[in-house]
């Protein structure tokens, strides 16, 4: 078996997660899992086949808001996998699950741990994966970003300045690793006193500010509403618990936002094969169509063959492999040397 | 020079911060960092020599919150020493002051530069150095703990339940190092609306709840006052901004039970030298007294000699070294081989 034919059977066998969306802050506290939650649930509603992963090492929350959870356990067809827990009907596994104990994970554990989660679990068909993210912005947010196939991620702030100098941290890096934003969502963003005034308890307008300069969109403003924290310390689904809370309303805007994101990726979804050595084929509209490697290489975004002269590119340059980088884009390596270039499918759709 | 008085020159040269105080969490977004900075400005309002080390290598929002600091520079006298940014009065160092880049920090980069922070800066007299720890329980906590000797951990918490377990964890870490928790503060405790109404909007009672079950003073609420995060994005000092909020009169209550948390530590200090290699001595009401190892490893609190039988003991045992551990304990290693027996100050003085 060729080395490619080893990455396409790779993304077959991922494939049945359509995408997968990170849900992070690069801070903590700013109500992520609170967040990630509540959107999971959302998306449910809405009939969508959710999975959540929990995969904040050192504070995992979300198995306190999802009690109900059995343990996840062992795939009886495939002893190598691991079955996740049900809760609320979603599956879903957490840290939680495999530390009981108030520990130090030292960094190698952690990313080890999130390897297992990835390729250790049976997640069945789902439209999409909600990954928990750990806060900040180091060793085991760099293992989530480089080894799982991250279609977008959602940032969450709140509207407090020195909380979205964090958040802004955690943007530049997912910016740096190529993965898309989907938008920014505003946790916090104020109380809704008993005659509905908005107090502004945290300052105003940090998540639309940081939308803004990155020039993605603002996803909307969850207020504070003491239901919200209620239902996440009872175990409950704000949902059932309280279902004409304003807490309610903020997450379904968010979630409907969310699925438009969602509909935007499948859009730039594409299909990608081998052709010939010389050629790559993408899908469009049900036709396959070539592209011919030495045109690709023509608009390769990379620092080195940016700078390069036209002329000076190989005319019989051929693919020594391809591989995906989340839903949006492939990595392909030519017999020029060069590997780094990634392709984002519309750019390759304009090509085509 | 004897590795012995190599430890006892340690001791000196370091005994000119009186006491290191951790502000932690385990969990980031409780506030640990405004707690922090408005403790260290109401402990200097008290007259004492206070220092602040930001130490939160992924989310550094201390300097946004105190900006006037000038840039550390290097000590003139000594160049291998940097001395301290001042701002408000409080010398100030911040890991943002030294890598201005969003950047990815690897676990052994981040346990560097807290050796560098605690080694290569030149403090001065202290009375007290407030560390604004980082959240979590993994390797830079675990560094700064083994690293600095630490005397007392101020815990923060939100009244949340499940900002309560990640705060639990971090205590359990405390304790597990043998550093005392001075109390826990309950921070974002309620709203308090124009009629003077408290609106619990993240629940209640989670730091009380906390410190009976740890057993330690609680330190006071500090309720949500937007003059607190609106100082907090200006960099503004609450005190002088916002001198009648209920935010200061809250930090006023924290900042007196601290004092008295240090005047204890101060008492339950004790000066301790060798006398020979069979004895050594410690300083009681300006009177030194000794006390024979072998009566001192009868006592030894580690788990091997607690096992062991008496008569066993060597009553010939003699001294290979001792080591501070914070300002309350020393480490002793014996010449039977025990070396991880800490001994509280408290205990040495009921010996003597």
């Amino acid at each position: 078996m060729s080395h490619l034919s080893v990455i396409q059977e790779q993304q077959e066998s991922k494939s049945k997660i359509a995408h997968i969306l990170a849900v992070a802050a690069g801070k903590g506290g700013v109500g992520k899992s609170t967040v990630a939650v509540n959107l999971a649930l959302d998306l449910k509603r809405r009939g969508l086949k959710v999975g959540l992963l929990d995969a904040d090492v050192y504070g995992p929350s979300l198995e306190q808001m999802l009690p109900e959870g059995m343990e996840p356990v062992e795939d009886s067809e495939n002893p190598e996998k691991l079955l996740p827990a049900l809760t609320f009907g979603i599956p879903f596994i957490s840290v939680a699950h495999f530390k009981k104990e108030a520990s130090i994970v030292r960094a190698p554990i952690a990313n080890a741990l999130m390897e297992q989660f990835l390729e250790g679990v049976e997640w069945g068909e789902l439209d999409v994966l909600i990954i928990d993210f750990p806060p900040g912005t180091g060793d085991i947010q760099l293992t989530l970003m480089q080894k799982a196939p991250i279609s977008a991620a959602v940032m969450v702030t709140t509207p407090q300045k020195v909380a979205t100098l964090d958040v802004r941290k955690a943007m530049q890096l997912f910016q740096n690793m190529h993965i898309p934003i989907m938008g920014v969502v505003e946790n916090m963003s104020h109380y809704l006193d008993p005659n509905d005034v908005k107090i502004c308890l945290f300052g105003e307008g940090g998540g639309k500010a940081l939308a803004k300069e990155f020039k993605v969109p603002f996803l909307g403003e969850i207020p504070i509403d003491p239901a919200i924290s209620a239902s996440a310390d009872k175990g409950e689904a704000l949902f059932e618990a309280h279902p004409e809370s304003v807490g309610v309303k903020a997450f379904s805007v968010l979630g409907e936002k969310v699925m438009e994101g969602i509909a935007q990726l499948s859009k730039n979804s594409l299909t990608v094969r081998q052709k010939d050595s010389f050629h790559l084929e993408v899908e469009i509209e049900g036709e396959w169509k070539a592209l011919s490697l030495h045109e690709i290489q023509k608009n390769c975004p990379c620092a080195r063959c940016a700078q390069r002269e036209e002329k000076k590119l190989d005319p019989e340059v051929s693919l020594l492999e391809f591989s995906p980088v989340g839903r949006y884009a492939i990595r392909i390596a030519f017999s020029s040397g060069c590997k780094q270039g990634i392709y984002p499918f519309s750019l390759l759709k304009t090509l085509a």
